[in-house]
């Protein structure tokens, strides 16, 4: 049995059960973050996560400012995904040997801006050769902070409440795609966001906080679609114990996915349904709060938020409805980070 | 130029150079672990380091439990060298494809009892494959704490101070030789106990907590031996303006190594003062408190401690003293991440 027959989750949890918890551990493995009570007025927000060349980038396809933008980015976005404020990063390189110093010097200045625009600061890292792997990685760790109480987790979603995501889900997937067949006629402009949604994604640091600001008792669910949006709100539905139900006809679809699937001659929707790397964030909100939450994001200048379904009873899974009223289970089909990059 | 053109420490300084830091940031990057002031009752301690096949370790001379303690302790050993206590850790894993899974299984348990020894909670991580490389690879970051104004650095030492070492440094490197070259008739126990010291190093957390609790007003500078004690010494000397002389008639050097060397035919020196992975600490004493240092390892039932030279001028650089009271520079020759494990 080897690792490849493992999904990446399956791995984690079968590695980490049962692992000691102490009292001041308010989460530990399995939400976005760590979250700790060290007796502060703070609670403390740990995560990690890593960039790996082959994996998660090709320097064919990103400029080595991007990959580091991006490496910094998705974990500025876990912090996002529990309410959080980063804080402090270190930065873990595993370099090749034949690693020219300007990719080296390119991914750092992604870093430090990306730091910059979220105040974060840098505070340590480490350098490791690669050996005979010419395997560029890249391991960020981010500390963060959040109130007492106003932490958001994966767990606290109830049948009844109404999911809603950030932006449009499926962008960075497209944008991905064309990268990977670069010689079909896309429409340029469109094309070109959506490869910038794929290489420098934005974290949603600020609706993040607008959602912790909220509460736990509004916003009874919240995690970042890194996976995903099915496999994402499977995370949820599974440490909520809920199902959910998304309806096809409210799914966000960008102007830019469907001009780019219209000259593919392809529905765009798989892309928004199991396309990983959004960033985007995906959160339930209990019933009668849906329009305060809604209002409180325009008097914000906040992202947009799409209402796409509802959460349902444990039995009835995740399910998908189309106009017409014909329902159908909804597959998770999830980023695989042990497949290729042109295959999830 | 490409990477292997720099030392790790050459990199670390270019590509770090400039990092902002706030005013919460005790220590930044430079020193065994970041030291973060967010105005608790402690000081946070922020450390990462990675053990990557081929580079750190091979799975033909360890298993997979001795790897998974050695990732976890060489990041105590940080933690140890700010004479700080660990409390969490995340663990990143990268895994190739045809991995096994009892390998994974291996590492998890040889972590997991390593955390449990020295009362540290593993609260997250992250598991990612490695697309073509077939290189297993862990980066550990580690969070501990220690009092304020009892957080030893670097950047302390004065001309005058007395150099001290615990334990015997060169063990580690001696017993990767002997790995390395396996044929040879080595004297059995000797060699076992060399192995065990390269395989699963023994972090120096009571005696870092023994140094933290005399204060940087009597330990004036600390740190951890991973690169090898002249490499380790250089980065005090450097951090602290000074230069440093080792007493060759001084340093100690167990029967083990001497007894290994001997088979070979080899001076055992060069081990003790140039061989990597010790893990042992390395710190200076101020004027008039050697022996009260002395005495409180010795009543506390810690690991032996060895003054092995004096503090000096900048000027005079790194130094080594021989019997005969001639005196030479010390070369300093680092464990070097680029070079293959057989090399340093």
């Amino acid at each position: 049995m080897s690792a490849a027959s493992w999904s990446e989750f399956e791995l984690i949890a079968r590695l980490t059960a049962g692992l000691p918890l102490g009292e001041e551990v308010v989460v530990g493995v399995g939400d976005d973050c760590a979250v700790l009570d060290l007796g502060g007025s703070r609670l403390l927000l740990l995560t990690c996560d890593s960039q790996v060349e082959g994996v998660h980038f090709t320097l064919r396809t990103s400029s080595p400012e991007e990959v580091g933008h991006k490496a910094l980015a998705i974990n500025l976005s876990d912090i996002a995904a529990m309410g959080g404020e980063p804080r402090y990063a270190l930065v873990s390189l595993h370099v090749p040997r034949h690693c020219p110093l300007e990719v080296l010097e390119g991914l750092y200045a992604g870093l430090r801006q990306e730091a910059t625009a979220a105040r974060t600061l840098i505070v340590g890292g480490n350098v490791s050769g690669t050996g005979a792997a010419e395997t560029l990685a890249l391991d960020i760790t981010l500390l963060g902070e959040s109130e007492r109480g106003r932490v958001l987790t994966r767990a606290g979603a109830r049948a009844g409440d109404t999911i809603f995501v950030t932006g449009s889900p499926g962008d960075s997937a497209a944008g991905l795609y064309s990268l990977l067949d670069p010689d079909h006629p896309y429409p340029p402009a469109a094309c070109e966001r959506l490869r910038a949604a794929h290489r420098v994604p934005k974290p949603r640091l600020a609706e993040g906080r607008l959602l912790s600001q909220l509460g736990p008792q509004i916003v009874t669910a919240l995690i970042d679609v890194s996976d995903g949006l099915s496999g994402d709100l499977g995370h949820i539905c599974e440490r909520s114990g809920v199902g959910a139900c998304i309806e096809v006809a409210r799914l966000p679809i960008s102007a830019e996915l469907r001009a780019l699937a219209a000259t593919l001659g392809r529905d765009p929707l798989a892309w928004v349904l199991h396309g990983g790397e959004d960033y985007e964030l995906l959160f339930t909100v209990a019933p009668g709060y849906e329009e305060a939450v809604q209002a409180r994001f325009a008097a914000a200048g906040a992202a947009p938020i799409t209402p796409i379904g509802q959460v349902t009873e444990a039995a009835s899974g995740l399910r998908l409805r189309w106009p017409d009223g014909r329902e159908e289970p909804l597959p998770v089909q999830s980023w695989d980070h042990f497949a290729s990059p042109g295959q999830h």
